[in-house]
């Protein structure tokens, strides 16, 4: 059995294996079930998925993006079509039906039992990327005049899952969120304990209408396991939970990232996304920058001369808009990641570009005084002087545009993660190409 | 009171006004306070520090990095230095002390009771980065004999904090582990079940020697809130938690996203980190993107006489070199992300690469259309088709490059994240200008 692990299910499934595939699912737990599922076209995938025993099969079903989700529900007879979503999660299920098609929507919405729809709708009144999309509605609620023994019993009776019962809301009447109290004080404290005296009352809460991400980096700041969501009287709605405040914060990540490469983020497991939606991902910020890069050519020509008369000059081009592209590129990194997590602020905008003008000034002149080599030893004296000034100026040029300008779009209201890496080297390329120039006409005299 | 969220604590501090220091530290929760304490000089962050009540000074200190700590502890007196350290959890206090010069370190080792020294000690021992380093040993151990109502009287006597309880090892004679069981099924069971029929023996469990991130990520994937740790005899010897999870994961992505621009990652708030520090974390990839940039200096010499016959050339040369350099930032950056959280392997590499290589000339195919319009329009007919082709031909191999060398550092047990989007620009900027040039000669014939 020791090479298990090589057996891959993908071939399986092209060979129709069906007793391998029945054997691979029984030895994997359902997270990499769905891992290898989200790499198979969905019309295979479907079948593994078929043979899944009826309580793992919700189980992998919900490891899923929406979109994998959507394509093994199309191919499930009605009856399993109802079931699976009848027992999934209701904030999942919101999310599914919230990004399926009208079809499925409709097919999904009209399958589910009265209460589950009803559950289901109230979550899809929620704006999306909001907490209330994301929170499970589903739980224990404890009255703050009860007793620990009590309390205890009622969880009992309703069985709940694990990741919802961690942190439990204490309300008042009215159902006002009151505080919450971890089932481990429950356990510690006398049966004869009234929960008001054990709850927490300056435990953080949210708005169901706030934004998912934010909401997700305040559990991880606080280290909560669970964090209440209430309404805009500060009624209990529901509780986010840690594992989806994980996925929260991956896809977050995620999403920054690909910014900062001038991609608009995609959904979904890479192998699973063709070729066309990458494409037209990346596209939208590719043609924006060629357009902008026209600049450095209309730079270009206006310092032709210049450069008929020296063509040396033109060897250094490359050479000078990637250095101050990568400078430049580094500070808005920084600066869009120390934002993210709550390290900058738009206030800190002036502090901030003084720090990374001397850094990039540091970084210049030591950048300076190798390209200073490189052209001495390349084309000798005069070129080399203008080519090691232009260095130091555009370096620190870049430094302060890459820190400011993430600052700038937040305050703006826009992501700052549009402030990608491409993003900065195209407007530095420009700028610095016109630095370049008038100091060679300078130092050359010409 | 509305404007209490716009006093900062560091102009109280500044002002020296400790009745508003006192006020401001206690309507702020621990995290905020760490946040803010981490954004001054620590000569200054000493002040509030030292007066802070008791419990609260040790929920402030622990959510500060170890280089905050270290800052902290070098204020306080001797007294205040080991109680501090002696309430630590173990796992913090052992990454503190393994992090701190050797001066900090024997005073801090020295201070502590002779039980907590030897947990420390033994922390110390797992590698850095590991598992080992991150966990808490100080948790309550299940025998798998035991009865649910004498396990919750365990938890009971011992007291122990939320996160440790949450999941609980469960283990057999001889320390092995068996499975967890949830604090929750302890409530849902009657107090005579037995913890060996309702133990999931299926719960994944880590060494503690392996790698910490990885161990966080399978924590995220399998949505755990404890994760069991063993050692090589699969000894259950501590738990990793959420909370140090969600930590690891961040700094891991931080570390990505720094390491995607080509900078070494920096630990610390950003407002902390000197000028020096961020200069020189940058340099290293900067000094060797530079000496590389050589090349293109190079290429662009070897076609100095087309230069010189066709000035116009130039002109196209910082749009096409930028161009090649985003399209291959994009896919290194897609496929550094796709990496580290799982969704492609070492194997997948020729699957990736014809994948990005179509994203590649679909997007050259785009983009050339454009150069092509600016280029007849500024320059005219053939060079204008020259670009256009360089354009096409540039973005495929920028896929190419982009998305395999990813891939690569990982075959080569590399980070991935090194090949970052200044590497790939700077690679890219060489060799596509010896296509650029090529291609011209071809076209106009010279």
């Amino acid at each position: 059995m020791a090479d298990d692990e090589r057996v891959e299910l993908v071939d399986l499934v092209e060979t129709n294996d069906l007793t391998g595939i029945r054997l691979w699912l029984a030895e994997h737990p359902p997270y990499e079930i769905a891992d290898e599922l989200a790499r198979m076209d969905s019309h295979l995938a479907i079948i593994p998925f078929r043979l899944l025993d009826k309580d793992r099969e919700l189980e992998v079903f919900e490891e899923l993006d929406p979109g994998q989700q959507q394509a093994i529900l199309m191919g499930l007879r009605d009856s399993a079509f109802r079931e699976l979503l009848e027992q999934m999660d209701p904030d999942d299920r919101a999310r599914l039906i919230g990004e399926a098609p009208a079809k499925i929507a409709t097919r999904a919405l009209a399958g589910l039992s009265p209460a589950e729809r009803k559950m289901t709708a109230a979550l899809l009144g929620y704006p999306e990327e909001s907490v209330g999309r994301y929170m499970t509605p589903e739980t224990v609620i404890l009255h703050r005049d009860l007793q620990v023994g009590r309390a205890l019993e009622v969880i009992r009776a309703k069985g709940a899952e694990a990741e919802t019962v961690y942190t439990l809301p204490v309300v008042d009447d009215g159902r006002r969120l009151a505080g919450t109290v971890q089932l481990s004080d429950l356990v510690v404290n006398g049966p004869d304990t009234v929960l008001k005296d054990v709850v927490d009352v300056f435990a953080p809460r949210v708005r169901a209408t706030e934004p998912a991400e934010g909401a997700a980096r305040l559990m991880q700041e606080a280290n909560l396991v669970a964090l209440p969501v209430v309404d805009s009287e500060d009624r209990f709605v529901g509780l986010l939970t840690f594992d989806d405040a994980l996925e929260l914060i991956e896809a977050a990540d995620s999403e920054d990232i690909a910014r900062q490469s001038g991609a608009s983020p995609v959904t979904g497991h890479y192998a699973a996304v063709g070729v066309l939606r990458l494409a037209r991902a990346r596209s939208v910020w590719l043609l924006l920058l060629i357009v902008t890069s026209t600049l450095t050519v209309n730079v270009m020509q206006g310092f032709e001369g210049v450069l008929e008369e020296v063509t040396a000059l033109a060897l250094f081009v490359p050479m000078l808009t990637g250095t101050g592209g990568n400078v430049g590129s580094q500070s808005a990194t920084a600066i869009v990641r120390a934002l993210a997590v709550g390290e900058v602020r738009i206030r800190d905008l002036p502090r901030v570009a003084w720090k990374e003008s001397r850094v990039g000034l540091l970084l210049g002149l030591m950048l300076a005084s190798i390209a200073l080599l490189i052209g001495s030893f390349l084309v000798g004296g005069r070129i080399a002087v203008a080519v090691a000034l232009s260095v130091t100026a555009v370096c620190t040029w870049a430094a302060i545009i890459g820190s400011s300008m993430p600052l700038l779009a937040r305050r703006a209201g826009v992501d700052p993660a549009v402030v990608s890496a491409p993003l900065v080297s195209t407007l530095v390329d420009a700028t610095g190409l016109l630095i370049y120039f008038t100091i060679a006409r300078a130092v050359l005299g010409i």
